[in-house]
């Protein structure tokens, strides 16, 4: 039987090997299946197992599908009635992680890569999803960084109607990605390209251009698309929240005005960003406070969490209260009820209050989790640039 | 033992959905780990597992790695010493295909994603790595075809010194997938950008644009990419090899050249394409024999497999002969010797001969595989434009 097996999974991959486009061997299988009733039907085939759970990523918290085998080996389990929306799951095979092999769509997050299923019936399956609507262009650029001395990688989204040979300007949103992550986050886990064309398309939003950096000082470009090579990205990189990333952000600002058609009055920028990138967000614009118009903070880590003396992180009440002064045109905060930073989300609210900063507050339900960042994304966008 | 097993996973998922930046906890596992006498080695944690076997895309035929276990439950086995090149793995845990948890790098080759390791220590590792040199920009972008009714996507490299609000103009390659591929095929599979780029800053090439369409007329973008939804890749797309792809193909050339900085003139101008795409640029060039001045087919599909009557398809010897007689500036043609197009592509000769066609004509070993596509793009790309 193992030799069987052996042989036969030898020529399987001979085949997917030399000849690449060799038809799907498990086309038989399907998986996700997603069905009428909102349930998630999932299926692989593990003859020898004795064990085959699935997790998905509901909230409040993940689901374990318990799957069972039938005659044929494949086993198989569905969830329970799940909201419209974006999730991601695995299967574990006697305990080893095993991604779904019938499912090519995956996300990465930091470390982890898992399957992707979006449960369509509902906004959000449709605002994630590619709908037959006009679509704007995702560009992998780079600047170049004097302040840092290199080339660093940035993810931009034009709107559908931008001709780069043409004259009209847009305004840009600056959308900032969280502690391991990179440019690559806001447009994959995020689903940005998706939520901007389908909310441009149903009208809700001003056209814009938004622009997602790369918040990682030690890091040029996502892991992979650096020259540093294909290693395992990483949580904890050095140089995080010590200032430079803030000090040095006009730089990218002014390199986006001088190579797309931007409108750059401070009504026409905005920024926002998840947990470091709202941090991140929160420090740029109260260093510049003629900079921007408005403001977004997800789930964001708190001015207490920098990591070093540096000029940017000094005079914190004294620069919000001239950011107060200035007027904004929106500060908008959004944090879930079961966010690790919830505690400290009021402490700086207080602070905001105690300069009279005016400022829009939103509280969901559910942790420091990209359900959320994409919620506050829809939620952000359509107030902006009116 | 599966109760703990259960709970370990139950709050590692929990961990990893719910805190999704969490840390990962399989950092203590390196695989793919590349070692100096370029042998790679592999490991997995499976303790329960009776067998792991990975497979490895070396040539002429895959590798089967068959693996062993030490007392941590973690099996680990090494290929023997590979050519600097890119290679894809999998593992197979007790007969279920599983992709390294521990490596974040895939590639999806139609239906089947597998794990990616760059092999250093030569021309092949150099040029298919991100190296610290300039980079190019890579768009996704849609264009309308009037022809379709339909907006389809293209991806679109643009070099280093590339400023749309510049006045420099390029050349360009029009870059073709096969049966199977998309417009994200070149860029991921083909490491398009990484080999422009470095040919680029090596002196190698001309800076030119490259403009990767989608060859599927029944596909308006890549899978999951398109508003079909996130169904599994499919190898026999209706509408193939029609003549409607070819028939319509000027509606690209002419979208390029009124949205990017193009040189217009037949000398500025290539096409090329591997297996169906190589198929693509025999039949388009021969139908407009004033459009492209370089003509590549890679492995390419012989004119006799066209799958209708189309108006494109007829002529081929008199449309040929006037191509010739045209004196296109390069008609470049790659092969293995193990391809099963390789008698087709013989007898292609043969009319090519025959209508005084003059040609370069490359032998490889090896089949239809993407490790030739590559090599034949570092082959053609320097002849080009000179």
């Amino acid at each position: 039987m193992k030799k069987i097996l052996t042989i036969t999974i030898g020529l399987m991959t001979l085949l997917s090997v030399q000849a690449q486009e060799a038809l799907n061997s498990r086309a038989e299988i399907k998986s996700p299946q997603v069905n009428s009733d909102r349930t998630v039907t999932l299926r692989l085939s593990a003859p020898k197992a004795e064990k085959v759970e699935a997790v998905i990523s509901t909230v409040p918290s993940p689901e374990i599908i318990v799957m069972t085998k039938n005659d044929n080996g494949v086993w198989e389990g569905s969830s329970r009635v799940l909201n419209s929306d974006l999730y991601t799951y695995t299967f574990y095979v006697d305990g080893v992680k095993t991604d779904d092999p019938s499912n090519v769509y995956q996300l990465r997050d930091v470390a982890t890569v898992q399957n992707l299923v979006i449960v369509p019936g509902g906004e959000k399956g449709r605002l994630y999803s590619v709908n037959d609507v006009k679509h704007g262009d995702l560009t992998k650029t780079w600047y170049h960084s004097d302040a840092l001395c290199q080339d660093r990688r940035l993810t931009v989204y034009t709107p559908p109607s931008y001709d780069a040979r043409g004259s009209r300007r847009y305004p840009v949103l600056y959308l900032l990605h969280g502690m391991g992550g990179d440019e690559n986050a806001w447009s994959e886990l995020g689903r940005a390209s998706q939520i901007l064309d389908n909310l441009i398309a149903e009208g809700k939003i001003e056209e814009m251009i938004v622009v997602m950096p790369n918040g990682n000082i030690a890091m040029q470009a996502a892991p992979g698309e650096n020259p540093d090579g294909m290693l395992q990205p990483d949580f904890n990189l050095p140089r995080t929240m010590n200032g430079e990333y803030e000090s040095n952000f006009s730089e990218i600002v002014d390199w986006i005005d001088s190579h797309y058609l931007t409108k750059t009055d401070k009504g026409s920028r905005a920024i926002a960003g998840l947990s470091m990138g709202g941090f991140h967000s929160l420090i740029i614009s109260m260093n510049n406070p003629e900079m921007f118009g408005y403001v977004g903070l997800f789930s964001s880590a708190t001015p207490d969490r920098a990591k070093a003396d540096s000029e940017v992180y000094k005079n914190i009440e004294s620069k919000l209260a001239t950011q107060a002064a200035s007027a904004p045109s929106l500060y908008w905060i959004g944090i879930g009820k079961d966010d690790f930073l919830y505690d400290s989300n009021k402490t700086m609210r207080e602070t905001l209050d105690k300069v009279g900063m005016k400022y829009i507050y939103h509280e969901s339900d559910g942790g420091h989790i990209w359900r959320n960042w994409r919620d506050y994304l829809v939620i952000f966008t359509p107030q902006l640039f009116k």
